[in-house]
Protein backbone atom coordinates (compact mmCIF):
# COMPACT_ATOMS: atom_id res chain seq x y z
CA UNK A 1 0.00 0.00 0.00
CA UNK A 2 1.42 3.49 -0.74
CA UNK A 3 0.29 5.81 0.89
CA UNK A 4 1.05 9.56 0.83
CA UNK A 5 2.73 11.53 3.89
CA UNK A 6 3.03 14.83 2.98
CA UNK A 7 3.29 17.13 -0.06
CA UNK A 8 6.20 18.95 -0.29
CA UNK A 9 6.01 22.12 -2.55
CA UNK A 10 9.42 24.13 -4.27
CA UNK A 11 8.98 27.46 -5.67
CA UNK A 12 11.92 27.22 -8.37
CA UNK A 13 13.22 30.38 -10.30
CA UNK A 14 14.78 31.00 -13.71
CA UNK A 15 16.24 34.45 -14.62
CA UNK A 16 14.94 34.00 -17.96
CA UNK A 17 14.19 37.14 -19.14
CA UNK A 18 17.09 38.99 -18.97
CA UNK A 19 18.47 36.87 -22.39
CA UNK A 20 14.92 36.60 -23.83
CA UNK A 21 15.12 32.96 -23.42
CA UNK A 22 11.67 31.80 -23.62
CA UNK A 23 10.68 35.30 -25.31
CA UNK A 24 7.61 35.47 -28.20
CA UNK A 25 5.70 37.80 -29.61
CA UNK A 26 3.41 38.23 -25.69
CA UNK A 27 5.82 37.12 -23.27
CA UNK A 28 9.08 37.90 -21.79
CA UNK A 29 9.08 37.00 -18.26
CA UNK A 30 10.94 34.81 -15.67
CA UNK A 31 10.52 31.38 -15.76
CA UNK A 32 9.11 29.63 -12.76
CA UNK A 33 8.04 26.25 -11.66
CA UNK A 34 6.06 25.11 -9.07
CA UNK A 35 7.52 21.93 -8.18
CA UNK A 36 5.32 19.44 -6.52
CA UNK A 37 6.63 16.13 -4.23
CA UNK A 38 4.50 13.55 -2.93
CA UNK A 39 6.53 12.22 -0.36
CA UNK A 40 5.41 8.55 0.52
CA UNK A 41 5.97 5.65 3.15
CA UNK A 42 7.15 3.65 0.46
CA UNK A 43 10.26 3.47 -1.87
CA UNK A 44 8.67 6.15 -4.22
CA UNK A 45 8.20 10.33 -4.96
CA UNK A 46 5.43 11.29 -7.48
CA UNK A 47 6.52 14.62 -9.00
CA UNK A 48 4.40 17.02 -10.48
CA UNK A 49 4.91 20.59 -11.34
CA UNK A 50 3.12 23.77 -13.03
CA UNK A 51 5.04 26.05 -15.49
CA UNK A 52 4.33 29.41 -15.30
CA UNK A 53 6.08 32.20 -17.56
CA UNK A 54 7.05 34.82 -14.99
CA UNK A 55 7.50 35.82 -11.34
CA UNK A 56 4.14 35.20 -9.55
CA UNK A 57 4.90 31.94 -8.74
CA UNK A 58 4.54 32.32 -4.90
CA UNK A 59 1.09 32.04 -5.84
CA UNK A 60 1.05 27.99 -7.98
CA UNK A 61 2.79 27.06 -4.63
CA UNK A 62 0.35 28.68 -1.99
CA UNK A 63 -2.41 27.06 -4.30
CA UNK A 64 -0.62 23.85 -3.75
CA UNK A 65 -0.79 24.02 -0.14
CA UNK A 66 -4.36 24.91 0.23
CA UNK A 67 -5.23 21.89 -1.97
CA UNK A 68 -2.80 19.47 -0.32
CA UNK A 69 -5.03 18.11 2.16
CA UNK A 70 -6.61 16.32 -0.65
CA UNK A 71 -3.69 13.80 -1.07
CA UNK A 72 -2.26 13.74 2.37
CA UNK A 73 -2.92 10.93 4.22
CA UNK A 74 -4.58 9.11 0.88
CA UNK A 75 -3.55 5.68 -0.74
CA UNK A 76 -2.65 5.60 -3.95
CA UNK A 77 -5.78 2.44 -4.18
CA UNK A 78 -7.94 4.75 -2.69
CA UNK A 79 -7.59 7.64 -5.27
CA UNK A 80 -7.44 5.38 -8.27
CA UNK A 81 -10.63 3.91 -7.17
CA UNK A 82 -12.31 7.21 -8.12
CA UNK A 83 -9.94 9.09 -10.11
CA UNK A 84 -12.66 11.18 -11.40
CA UNK A 85 -14.04 11.95 -7.53
CA UNK A 86 -10.37 12.34 -6.77
CA UNK A 87 -9.70 15.23 -9.54
CA UNK A 88 -13.27 17.01 -8.37
CA UNK A 89 -12.29 16.80 -4.89
CA UNK A 90 -9.75 19.63 -6.09
CA UNK A 91 -11.40 21.36 -9.07
CA UNK A 92 -14.77 21.60 -6.83
CA UNK A 93 -13.32 21.83 -3.60
CA UNK A 94 -16.15 24.05 -1.67
CA UNK A 95 -13.68 26.45 0.15
CA UNK A 96 -11.66 27.01 -3.01
CA UNK A 97 -13.72 26.59 -6.12
CA UNK A 98 -14.77 30.56 -6.16
CA UNK A 99 -11.12 31.04 -6.33
CA UNK A 100 -11.44 29.32 -10.19
CA UNK A 101 -13.14 26.77 -10.63
CA UNK A 102 -11.02 25.04 -13.33
CA UNK A 103 -9.20 28.01 -14.06
CA UNK A 104 -5.86 30.13 -13.77
CA UNK A 105 -3.93 29.61 -10.85
CA UNK A 106 -6.07 26.74 -8.81
CA UNK A 107 -6.45 25.32 -11.94
CA UNK A 108 -2.55 24.87 -12.31
CA UNK A 109 -2.08 24.05 -8.91
CA UNK A 110 -4.59 21.17 -9.59
CA UNK A 111 -2.92 19.88 -12.66
CA UNK A 112 0.42 20.16 -10.53
CA UNK A 113 -0.87 17.43 -7.65
CA UNK A 114 -2.79 15.14 -10.36
CA UNK A 115 0.24 14.88 -12.07
CA UNK A 116 2.11 14.42 -9.20
CA UNK A 117 -0.49 11.05 -8.52
CA UNK A 118 -0.20 9.68 -11.79
CA UNK A 119 3.70 10.25 -11.49
CA UNK A 120 3.76 8.30 -8.19
CA UNK A 121 1.22 5.51 -10.02
CA UNK A 122 3.26 4.89 -12.91
CA UNK A 123 6.84 4.82 -10.30
CA UNK A 124 5.20 1.68 -8.23
CA UNK A 125 3.65 -0.09 -11.25
CA UNK A 126 7.35 0.20 -12.81
CA UNK A 127 6.74 1.85 -16.11
CA UNK A 128 6.72 4.90 -17.50
CA UNK A 129 3.15 6.96 -17.62
CA UNK A 130 3.02 6.97 -21.61
CA UNK A 131 3.14 3.10 -21.26
CA UNK A 132 0.94 2.83 -18.34
CA UNK A 133 -1.57 5.20 -19.90
CA UNK A 134 -1.20 2.98 -23.78
CA UNK A 135 -1.82 0.09 -21.92
CA UNK A 136 -4.26 0.69 -19.40
CA UNK A 137 -7.96 -0.92 -20.40
CA UNK A 138 -10.44 1.44 -21.91
CA UNK A 139 -12.82 1.13 -19.43
CA UNK A 140 -10.15 2.22 -16.91
CA UNK A 141 -8.73 5.17 -18.79
CA UNK A 142 -12.31 7.05 -19.98
CA UNK A 143 -13.48 6.77 -15.99
CA UNK A 144 -10.58 9.02 -15.55
CA UNK A 145 -11.81 11.49 -17.41
CA UNK A 146 -14.22 14.21 -16.09
CA UNK A 147 -17.25 14.83 -18.97
CA UNK A 148 -18.76 17.07 -16.68
CA UNK A 149 -18.00 20.49 -19.41
CA UNK A 150 -18.08 18.24 -22.49
CA UNK A 151 -20.56 15.49 -22.92
CA UNK A 152 -22.40 17.95 -25.06
CA UNK A 153 -19.79 17.09 -27.52
CA UNK A 154 -18.34 13.61 -26.40
CA UNK A 155 -19.99 11.44 -24.91
CA UNK A 156 -18.44 8.55 -22.43
CA UNK A 157 -19.89 6.23 -24.54
CA UNK A 158 -18.63 7.99 -27.88
CA UNK A 159 -15.10 8.25 -26.42
CA UNK A 160 -14.81 4.16 -25.43
CA UNK A 161 -15.48 3.62 -29.01
CA UNK A 162 -12.39 6.03 -30.17
CA UNK A 163 -10.19 4.35 -28.04
CA UNK A 164 -11.07 1.08 -29.16
CA UNK A 165 -10.93 2.02 -32.40
CA UNK A 166 -7.12 2.91 -31.50
CA UNK A 167 -6.34 -0.63 -30.39
CA UNK A 168 -5.68 -2.00 -33.62
CA UNK A 169 -2.19 -1.61 -34.52
CA UNK A 170 -1.26 -0.41 -30.78
CA UNK A 171 1.49 -2.98 -29.77
CA UNK A 172 2.89 -1.99 -33.34
CA UNK A 173 3.10 1.43 -32.41
CA UNK A 174 4.04 0.92 -28.67
CA UNK A 175 6.88 -1.20 -30.05
CA UNK A 176 8.35 1.44 -32.77
CA UNK A 177 8.28 4.46 -30.05
CA UNK A 178 10.09 1.62 -27.66
CA UNK A 179 12.24 1.10 -30.56
CA UNK A 180 12.77 4.75 -32.51
CA UNK A 181 11.67 7.37 -29.59
CA UNK A 182 8.56 10.19 -30.14
CA UNK A 183 9.39 12.61 -32.88
CA UNK A 184 9.99 15.96 -31.29
CA UNK A 185 11.06 19.14 -31.92
CA UNK A 186 12.77 22.12 -30.30
CA UNK A 187 11.91 26.04 -29.28
CA UNK A 188 15.31 26.88 -28.00
CA UNK A 189 16.70 28.19 -31.48
CA UNK A 190 14.48 30.68 -31.86
CA UNK A 191 12.85 33.08 -28.80
CA UNK A 192 11.86 36.40 -29.91
CA UNK A 193 14.59 37.96 -27.61
CA UNK A 194 17.52 36.32 -29.37
CA UNK A 195 19.99 38.68 -31.74
CA UNK A 196 20.63 36.81 -35.00
CA UNK A 197 23.93 35.43 -34.72
CA UNK A 198 22.43 33.39 -31.42
CA UNK A 199 19.68 31.74 -33.76
CA UNK A 200 22.24 31.00 -36.15
CA UNK A 201 24.43 29.27 -33.30
CA UNK A 202 21.73 27.52 -31.57
CA UNK A 203 20.17 26.20 -35.08
CA UNK A 204 23.75 24.94 -36.24
CA UNK A 205 24.10 23.32 -32.77
CA UNK A 206 20.63 21.49 -32.80
CA UNK A 207 20.85 20.27 -35.80
CA UNK A 208 24.72 18.46 -35.64
CA UNK A 209 22.67 17.14 -32.56
CA UNK A 210 20.18 15.13 -34.77
CA UNK A 211 16.93 17.42 -34.64
CA UNK A 212 14.54 17.91 -37.56
CA UNK A 213 12.03 19.90 -36.58
CA UNK A 214 12.69 23.59 -34.77
CA UNK A 215 10.09 26.27 -34.13
CA UNK A 216 10.71 29.74 -33.59
CA UNK A 217 8.45 32.92 -32.21
CA UNK A 218 7.08 35.21 -34.91
CA UNK A 219 4.46 38.05 -34.62
CA UNK A 220 7.33 40.84 -33.69
CA UNK A 221 8.37 42.85 -36.81
CA UNK A 222 7.62 41.13 -39.77
CA UNK A 223 10.81 41.91 -41.48
CA UNK A 224 12.43 40.76 -38.79
CA UNK A 225 10.60 37.10 -38.74
CA UNK A 226 11.79 36.68 -42.06
CA UNK A 227 15.14 37.55 -41.40
CA UNK A 228 15.61 35.24 -38.83
CA UNK A 229 13.19 32.44 -41.02
CA UNK A 230 15.81 32.81 -42.97
CA UNK A 231 18.95 32.33 -40.88
CA UNK A 232 17.42 29.02 -40.04
CA UNK A 233 16.77 27.54 -42.82
CA UNK A 234 20.09 28.17 -44.08
CA UNK A 235 21.01 26.08 -41.28
CA UNK A 236 19.12 22.98 -41.11
CA UNK A 237 18.59 22.89 -44.58
CA UNK A 238 15.51 22.33 -47.20
CA UNK A 239 14.45 18.91 -45.49
CA UNK A 240 14.25 19.44 -42.12
CA UNK A 241 10.68 21.29 -40.94
CA UNK A 242 10.48 24.78 -39.32
CA UNK A 243 7.64 25.57 -37.80
CA UNK A 244 6.38 28.79 -36.50
CA UNK A 245 4.26 30.72 -33.11
CA UNK A 246 2.53 33.94 -33.21
CA UNK A 247 1.17 33.02 -29.81
CA UNK A 248 -2.29 35.01 -30.58
CA UNK A 249 -0.91 38.19 -31.59
CA UNK A 250 -2.79 39.40 -34.40
CA UNK A 251 -1.20 40.95 -37.81
CA UNK B 1 -2.33 66.03 -7.07
CA UNK B 2 -2.98 62.61 -5.75
CA UNK B 3 0.08 60.20 -5.45
CA UNK B 4 -1.04 56.41 -4.35
CA UNK B 5 2.86 55.79 -1.84
CA UNK B 6 1.44 52.19 -0.83
CA UNK B 7 -0.87 49.68 -1.24
CA UNK B 8 -1.87 47.77 2.24
CA UNK B 9 -4.00 44.33 2.03
CA UNK B 10 -5.84 43.00 4.25
CA UNK B 11 -6.83 39.13 4.74
CA UNK B 12 -10.53 39.62 6.23
CA UNK B 13 -12.05 36.54 7.18
CA UNK B 14 -15.56 35.29 8.37
CA UNK B 15 -16.40 31.95 9.28
CA UNK B 16 -19.80 31.46 7.54
CA UNK B 17 -19.71 27.96 6.61
CA UNK B 18 -20.51 26.70 10.46
CA UNK B 19 -24.04 28.15 10.43
CA UNK B 20 -24.80 27.83 6.41
CA UNK B 21 -24.25 31.81 5.86
CA UNK B 22 -23.81 32.01 2.27
CA UNK B 23 -24.66 28.57 1.50
CA UNK B 24 -26.94 27.50 -1.98
CA UNK B 25 -26.98 24.19 -3.91
CA UNK B 26 -23.04 24.86 -4.60
CA UNK B 27 -21.10 26.64 -2.26
CA UNK B 28 -20.83 26.55 1.49
CA UNK B 29 -18.15 28.43 2.32
CA UNK B 30 -16.35 30.15 5.26
CA UNK B 31 -16.49 33.99 3.44
CA UNK B 32 -13.37 36.05 3.21
CA UNK B 33 -12.58 39.42 1.62
CA UNK B 34 -8.97 40.55 0.38
CA UNK B 35 -9.49 44.31 1.34
CA UNK B 36 -7.45 46.86 -0.25
CA UNK B 37 -6.30 50.22 1.10
CA UNK B 38 -4.36 53.06 -1.23
CA UNK B 39 -2.86 55.04 1.07
CA UNK B 40 -1.84 58.60 -0.42
CA UNK B 41 0.06 61.73 0.76
CA UNK B 42 -3.51 62.79 0.54
CA UNK B 43 -6.47 63.17 2.90
CA UNK B 44 -8.07 60.50 0.94
CA UNK B 45 -7.51 56.23 1.00
CA UNK B 46 -8.84 54.31 -1.82
CA UNK B 47 -10.77 51.16 -0.85
CA UNK B 48 -11.39 48.13 -2.77
CA UNK B 49 -11.72 44.35 -2.06
CA UNK B 50 -12.51 41.07 -3.81
CA UNK B 51 -14.55 38.50 -1.81
CA UNK B 52 -14.14 34.46 -2.16
CA UNK B 53 -16.76 32.33 -0.58
CA UNK B 54 -13.91 29.93 1.41
CA UNK B 55 -10.72 30.16 2.53
CA UNK B 56 -7.80 30.42 0.21
CA UNK B 57 -8.16 34.30 0.28
CA UNK B 58 -4.48 34.09 1.22
CA UNK B 59 -3.98 33.61 -2.63
CA UNK B 60 -6.04 36.63 -3.31
CA UNK B 61 -4.03 38.35 -1.09
CA UNK B 62 -0.67 37.15 -2.45
CA UNK B 63 -2.15 38.43 -6.12
CA UNK B 64 -2.90 41.90 -5.18
CA UNK B 65 0.55 42.19 -3.79
CA UNK B 66 2.61 41.13 -7.26
CA UNK B 67 0.39 43.35 -8.87
CA UNK B 68 0.53 46.78 -6.41
CA UNK B 69 4.27 47.67 -8.27
CA UNK B 70 1.87 49.13 -10.94
CA UNK B 71 -0.15 51.50 -8.47
CA UNK B 72 2.45 52.64 -5.92
CA UNK B 73 4.11 55.84 -7.12
CA UNK B 74 1.51 56.41 -9.25
CA UNK B 75 -0.73 59.50 -9.55
CA UNK B 76 -4.31 59.29 -9.97
CA UNK B 77 -3.87 62.17 -13.19
CA UNK B 78 -1.44 59.38 -14.92
CA UNK B 79 -3.72 56.46 -14.21
CA UNK B 80 -6.73 58.13 -15.69
CA UNK B 81 -5.11 60.08 -18.83
CA UNK B 82 -4.83 56.52 -20.00
CA UNK B 83 -7.64 53.91 -18.06
CA UNK B 84 -6.94 51.24 -20.82
CA UNK B 85 -3.21 51.17 -20.01
CA UNK B 86 -3.93 51.50 -16.55
CA UNK B 87 -6.57 48.06 -16.32
CA UNK B 88 -3.88 46.28 -18.98
CA UNK B 89 -0.68 47.16 -16.97
CA UNK B 90 -2.93 44.25 -14.34
CA UNK B 91 -4.56 42.49 -17.02
CA UNK B 92 -1.33 41.91 -18.79
CA UNK B 93 1.73 42.03 -16.60
CA UNK B 94 4.41 39.92 -18.50
CA UNK B 95 5.64 38.48 -15.93
CA UNK B 96 2.33 37.61 -13.67
CA UNK B 97 -0.13 37.09 -17.29
CA UNK B 98 0.15 33.07 -17.21
CA UNK B 99 -1.37 32.58 -13.85
CA UNK B 100 -4.27 34.12 -15.82
CA UNK B 101 -4.57 36.06 -17.68
CA UNK B 102 -7.91 37.67 -17.08
CA UNK B 103 -9.44 35.22 -14.84
CA UNK B 104 -9.52 33.26 -11.23
CA UNK B 105 -7.26 34.77 -8.81
CA UNK B 106 -5.20 37.24 -10.38
CA UNK B 107 -8.57 38.87 -12.08
CA UNK B 108 -10.04 38.93 -8.92
CA UNK B 109 -6.92 40.71 -7.21
CA UNK B 110 -7.55 43.43 -10.63
CA UNK B 111 -10.82 44.05 -9.57
CA UNK B 112 -10.10 45.03 -6.01
CA UNK B 113 -6.87 47.19 -7.66
CA UNK B 114 -8.84 48.66 -9.68
CA UNK B 115 -11.80 49.64 -7.83
CA UNK B 116 -9.56 51.17 -5.38
CA UNK B 117 -8.36 53.13 -7.80
CA UNK B 118 -11.90 54.32 -8.84
CA UNK B 119 -12.74 54.78 -4.70
CA UNK B 120 -9.69 56.89 -4.60
CA UNK B 121 -10.82 59.29 -7.62
CA UNK B 122 -14.65 59.07 -6.03
CA UNK B 123 -13.41 60.81 -3.30
CA UNK B 124 -11.26 62.65 -4.65
CA UNK B 125 -13.97 64.56 -7.01
CA UNK B 126 -16.24 64.38 -3.29
CA UNK B 127 -18.61 62.45 -5.24
CA UNK B 128 -19.97 58.70 -4.98
CA UNK B 129 -18.93 56.53 -7.52
CA UNK B 130 -22.17 55.76 -9.19
CA UNK B 131 -22.70 59.67 -9.48
CA UNK B 132 -19.42 60.21 -10.96
CA UNK B 133 -19.65 57.55 -13.62
CA UNK B 134 -23.40 58.57 -14.59
CA UNK B 135 -21.61 61.86 -14.85
CA UNK B 136 -18.66 61.25 -16.62
CA UNK B 137 -19.08 62.12 -20.27
CA UNK B 138 -19.42 59.33 -23.19
CA UNK B 139 -15.70 59.56 -24.59
CA UNK B 140 -14.38 59.28 -21.03
CA UNK B 141 -16.81 56.64 -20.51
CA UNK B 142 -16.26 54.68 -23.04
CA UNK B 143 -12.45 54.81 -23.27
CA UNK B 144 -11.99 52.88 -19.59
CA UNK B 145 -13.34 49.83 -21.15
CA UNK B 146 -11.69 46.96 -22.62
CA UNK B 147 -12.99 45.74 -25.79
CA UNK B 148 -10.38 43.69 -27.00
CA UNK B 149 -12.66 40.47 -26.28
CA UNK B 150 -15.88 42.23 -27.04
CA UNK B 151 -15.54 44.09 -30.31
CA UNK B 152 -16.88 41.47 -32.71
CA UNK B 153 -20.22 42.15 -30.45
CA UNK B 154 -20.01 45.96 -29.36
CA UNK B 155 -17.71 48.29 -30.72
CA UNK B 156 -16.68 51.71 -29.05
CA UNK B 157 -18.66 53.50 -31.67
CA UNK B 158 -21.65 51.12 -30.44
CA UNK B 159 -21.00 51.42 -27.07
CA UNK B 160 -20.98 55.61 -27.61
CA UNK B 161 -24.25 55.42 -29.24
CA UNK B 162 -25.62 53.11 -26.76
CA UNK B 163 -24.35 55.78 -23.79
CA UNK B 164 -25.68 59.10 -25.93
CA UNK B 165 -29.47 57.52 -26.03
CA UNK B 166 -28.91 57.02 -22.56
CA UNK B 167 -28.40 60.59 -22.10
CA UNK B 168 -32.03 61.94 -22.52
CA UNK B 169 -33.59 61.66 -19.28
CA UNK B 170 -30.85 61.10 -17.60
CA UNK B 171 -31.17 64.26 -14.99
CA UNK B 172 -34.65 63.20 -13.90
CA UNK B 173 -33.34 59.66 -13.05
CA UNK B 174 -29.91 60.91 -11.01
CA UNK B 175 -32.66 62.85 -9.17
CA UNK B 176 -34.96 60.57 -8.76
CA UNK B 177 -31.91 58.05 -6.94
CA UNK B 178 -30.94 61.00 -5.15
CA UNK B 179 -34.49 60.97 -3.79
CA UNK B 180 -35.75 57.77 -3.45
CA UNK B 181 -32.67 55.66 -3.41
CA UNK B 182 -31.75 52.48 -6.15
CA UNK B 183 -34.32 49.74 -5.36
CA UNK B 184 -32.55 46.63 -4.13
CA UNK B 185 -33.52 42.89 -2.71
CA UNK B 186 -32.00 41.00 -0.11
CA UNK B 187 -30.52 37.11 0.03
CA UNK B 188 -29.87 37.25 3.60
CA UNK B 189 -33.14 35.86 4.32
CA UNK B 190 -33.22 32.18 2.33
CA UNK B 191 -30.11 30.63 2.03
CA UNK B 192 -29.77 26.51 1.44
CA UNK B 193 -28.37 25.64 5.01
CA UNK B 194 -30.82 27.82 7.27
CA UNK B 195 -33.29 25.86 9.19
CA UNK B 196 -37.17 26.70 8.63
CA UNK B 197 -37.61 28.49 11.41
CA UNK B 198 -35.07 30.64 11.31
CA UNK B 199 -35.99 31.82 7.09
CA UNK B 200 -39.25 32.65 8.58
CA UNK B 201 -37.92 34.89 11.60
CA UNK B 202 -35.74 36.94 8.77
CA UNK B 203 -38.25 37.21 6.39
CA UNK B 204 -40.35 38.61 8.43
CA UNK B 205 -37.88 40.88 9.71
CA UNK B 206 -36.38 41.84 6.30
CA UNK B 207 -40.37 42.57 5.36
CA UNK B 208 -40.91 45.09 8.51
CA UNK B 209 -37.51 46.70 7.72
CA UNK B 210 -39.04 48.12 4.19
CA UNK B 211 -37.49 44.79 1.88
CA UNK B 212 -40.04 43.94 -0.94
CA UNK B 213 -37.80 41.76 -3.03
CA UNK B 214 -36.14 38.73 -1.15
CA UNK B 215 -33.90 36.38 -2.66
CA UNK B 216 -33.27 32.55 -1.97
CA UNK B 217 -31.64 29.54 -3.10
CA UNK B 218 -33.12 26.68 -4.21
CA UNK B 219 -31.57 23.63 -6.84
CA UNK B 220 -31.41 21.45 -3.70
CA UNK B 221 -34.27 19.09 -3.03
CA UNK B 222 -37.49 20.15 -4.94
CA UNK B 223 -39.74 19.55 -1.66
CA UNK B 224 -37.52 21.58 0.71
CA UNK B 225 -37.44 24.22 -1.80
CA UNK B 226 -41.20 24.01 -1.89
CA UNK B 227 -41.74 24.60 1.38
CA UNK B 228 -39.10 27.67 2.08
CA UNK B 229 -40.81 29.28 -0.84
CA UNK B 230 -44.68 28.63 0.98
CA UNK B 231 -42.88 30.12 4.41
CA UNK B 232 -41.13 33.03 3.08
CA UNK B 233 -44.67 34.15 0.59
CA UNK B 234 -47.29 33.79 4.01
CA UNK B 235 -44.18 36.34 5.24
CA UNK B 236 -43.80 38.99 2.75
CA UNK B 237 -47.22 38.53 1.60
CA UNK B 238 -48.57 38.39 -2.31
CA UNK B 239 -47.28 41.80 -3.71
CA UNK B 240 -43.44 41.87 -2.73
CA UNK B 241 -41.12 39.87 -4.81
CA UNK B 242 -39.61 36.35 -4.13
CA UNK B 243 -36.66 35.52 -6.77
CA UNK B 244 -34.83 32.15 -6.86
CA UNK B 245 -31.48 31.36 -7.77
CA UNK B 246 -30.38 27.71 -8.34
CA UNK B 247 -26.91 28.58 -8.99
CA UNK B 248 -26.04 26.32 -12.03
CA UNK B 249 -27.46 23.36 -10.70
CA UNK B 250 -29.16 20.75 -12.73
CA UNK B 251 -32.25 19.24 -12.14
Amino acid sequence: VTRIRAVAVHDVRFPTAAAGDGSDALNRGDYSATYVELRTDGPHTGAGFTFTNGRGNELTCAAVRALAHHVEGRTLDELFADPLRFSRSLTADVQLRWLGPEKGVIHMATGALVNAVWDLRAKRDGKPLWRLLAEMPTAELVACVDFRHIDDALTPEEATAILDQGLAGRDERLAGIARDGFPSYTTSVGWLGYPDEKVRALARAAYADGWRAMKMKVGGDIDDDVRRAEIIRAEIGPDALLMMDANQVRG
